[in-house]
């Protein structure tokens, strides 16, 4: 059997001739997967069910079992994303900066693929084709190390894109999955210094913070939000309601959804109870400190616990503070840096937050929901980066490449 | 006595106060620190003496000494140096992209520092006042880490930097030194998860590979340089002697210096005696292959390690390949990613050299001294990128921030 090391070293071997493809060509790639997908639905819905069998026998949980679980209209779907992605412009020798020196030797900056992207995520068998094609379409040879709950159904599709690949006339070692060797395969994937370019993991903290610990390789994190919405002393009272409802029920289990909300002492009589009350009505339970609880039956009282938490399901941590530094400094503590929103009337204060506020997207008068690659118009993402080196924020196809400098002279030697 | 760790943390503490700092303030710090120098001539050379007859004492040699000289000429270079940052455009604040959704949410993603920059270098006292300089002006923290044999020096100069933060109304703990903790002091640096944000070794492979190896904490790579010239076939003959000169002798100490020189097979006879005539009337010593060693005398016979060496000297490899192809094919093999350069007159080698060289730099008809930051009008530079997360190539101002994404609504929720 090949090892973990000599598949990351295909890729790295075939890494140039996906860099070195046109944009028609890398389209070509991805209309092949998107014809392929539903061609091959049979063998890649009987993968899905050799996992999903292994999945029950093991006792997953139910909401684990449904995002592993492909059908014809999800194949279909995945593949309509995929066409969609042909349509997104390829920032791939896009030149960022140029300029012509005094001495006349002509430089331009232009946009070239990272190399050898190496993505680590959970099972869910629709990321193996979302990621592949964003690498193929920024010109990027990727490993993949999906969960091993769907290891079948990975194993198919890696053998899709490697067919498509080659159908375009690509090398196709450029697609290559590491799911066969387990934890090993992630572990050797952390450590293959001057094979892989980045590695993205995508998932729970605990495995981010694995891979930051343990990694030698370049590392982007991803995802990890505890979301802050801070109702400020002048907050329109509709937009509080509707805003805190939308971040905190209408998707609890993303990173993007909200999980404390801070509220200034002065807005608490006027706009809590009827922000609380449409979040309970949709079953959120409230985790409120002691004012929360005073003024607001039924709310569970909050420990330090709470302000850590990202429950990812219908609960919300809720505390009084007495004015816009105390939120600040409650965010600045508690914040992962991902996405932060006030809702306020004042200018001042808005301003404020948007400048001292560290995080990927600071936000006024809107739901945290909206720190989205699809939302921004990337077409697609990665993942969100949480960190500041390289890309902060949602990753669409530009946040997936390097530069070079290119310098044209004409004899030219320095004096 | 503070530990290294309490040191960065105190740096990170302090961060916020510069990230906030108007380009103005920043600007003033600047200001003091260039008038501070001269002010403080006494002091510093005294504190420099001290490191110098250490440095004597335990047998430094006379070129690393001299790196570690300062003088009353030399302070005021490097004051010079600092005021000449202050014209520089600030990054901060810069808006990259922008956008209005359709739904009227108003996007912009905005430079910010990065916050805590780590750097570690060599025992060279101006570098701690210009990368202070190059942190400060684009509104980072900094924690450095010299060279133990400049120790008494740096603790005056970074007493000297924090004194020009506190007149200007900035934190002064925003700039500090863990030199007294010598490689614990680095290593505390190395495992500062959450409090240095990006972390820059400069100085020997040996040094940069340790950091890559022992960091938990984001590392930008720089340095480490084994550049190549190819002369094409169809190289012009005056232009090919001057741009191998230069880039050899210029300063062969330096990273962008060449290292290697690879000539077409059909242009030996024509080229290469003048070419390495004229390196030879310099003292440089020539490393060739066999081919080589036919038509050049005095040529001593090359081995694997000459093509990997960086010298740093005036010494030169020298081989003869059949073609581009095998040019592309040894660079791909043995370069450091830095700067690669080919000598041509045939346009469609000249693009495909640019295309498919992997590095942070390449050139045509140029000498390789030409990759830097001083020369690309950055200004100054923190260091040569070899990596390709974040920055590549030279660093200036820019490459020494990140972004974050404001955005702007009126109630907006995502449907």
């Amino acid at each position: 059997m090949v090892s973990a090391l000599e598949k990351i070293k295909l890729a790295k071997n075939a890494s140039g001739s996906l860099a070195g493809a046109s944009t028609n060509t890398k389209n070509d790639v991805l209309a092949q997967i998107a014809a392929l997908l539903p061609a091959r639905a049979t063998e890649i819905l009987a993968a899905n069910a050799l996992d999903l069998n292994r999945a029950v026998e093991s006792g997953m949980t139910a909401s684990l079992q449904d995002r592993l679980r492909l059908s014809h209209e999800r194949i279909q779907a995945i593949a309509d994303a995929t066409s969609k992605i042909v349509s997104l412009g390829d920032p791939v020798g896009d030149v960022v900066r140029g300029m012509t020196l005094p001495n006349g030797l002509k430089l331009s900056q232009v946009r070239v693929p990272l190399g050898v992207i190496g993505v680590i995520y959970e099972a869910r068998p629709n990321v193996t084709i979302d990621i592949a094609v964003l690498a193929i379409k920024s010109g990027n040879a990727v490993v993949l190390r999906g969960g091993s709950a769907a290891e079948h159904t990975n194993s198919v599709l890696v053998k899709l894109l490697q067919d498509a690949l080659a159908i375009a006339g690509i090398d196709a070692d450029a697609v290559q999955t590491v799911d066969e060797f387990g934890r090993d395969g992630a572990m050797v994937m952390m450590h293959a210094v001057g094979m892989i370019d980045v590695l993205i993991p995508r998932g729970g903290a605990g495995l981010i913070q694995q891979v930051v610990q343990e990694a030698k390789v370049p590392v982007i994190q991803t995802g990890d939000g505890v979301v802050h919405i801070f109702i400020d002393e002048s907050a329109n009272l509709d937009w509080a309601v509707d805003i805190v409802h939308n971040a905190k029920v209408q998707r609890p289990s993303v990173c993007n959804a909200a999980e404390t909300l801070l509220i200034h002492k002065n807005a608490v009589a006027r706009v809590l109870p009827a922000v609380l009350d449409k979040l309970v009505s949709d079953g959120v339970t409230i985790h409120g400190d002691q004012a929360t609880a005073a003024i607001y039956e039924g709310t569970v009282a909050a420990t330090e616990d709470d302000w850590i938490a990202e429950y990812h399901d219908l609960d919300l941590a809720v505390k009084v503070v007495e004015n816009i530094d105390e939120a600040l400094a409650h965010i600045a503590k508690y914040s992962t840096k991902h996405t932060e929103s006030i809702i306020t009337e004042d200018i001042q204060n808005a301003e404020r937050f948007l400048a001292e506020v560290d995080a990927a997207a600071v936000m006024v008068n809107a739901s945290t929901r909206f720190t989205d690659g699809g939302e921004f118009g990337f077409g697609a993402e990665v993942g969100i980066s949480t960190q500041k080196l390289h890309a902060r924020g949602p990753m669409g196809l530009q946040e997936l490449t390097s530069t070079k400098w290119l310098v044209r002279g004409a004899g030219h030697i320095r004096s």
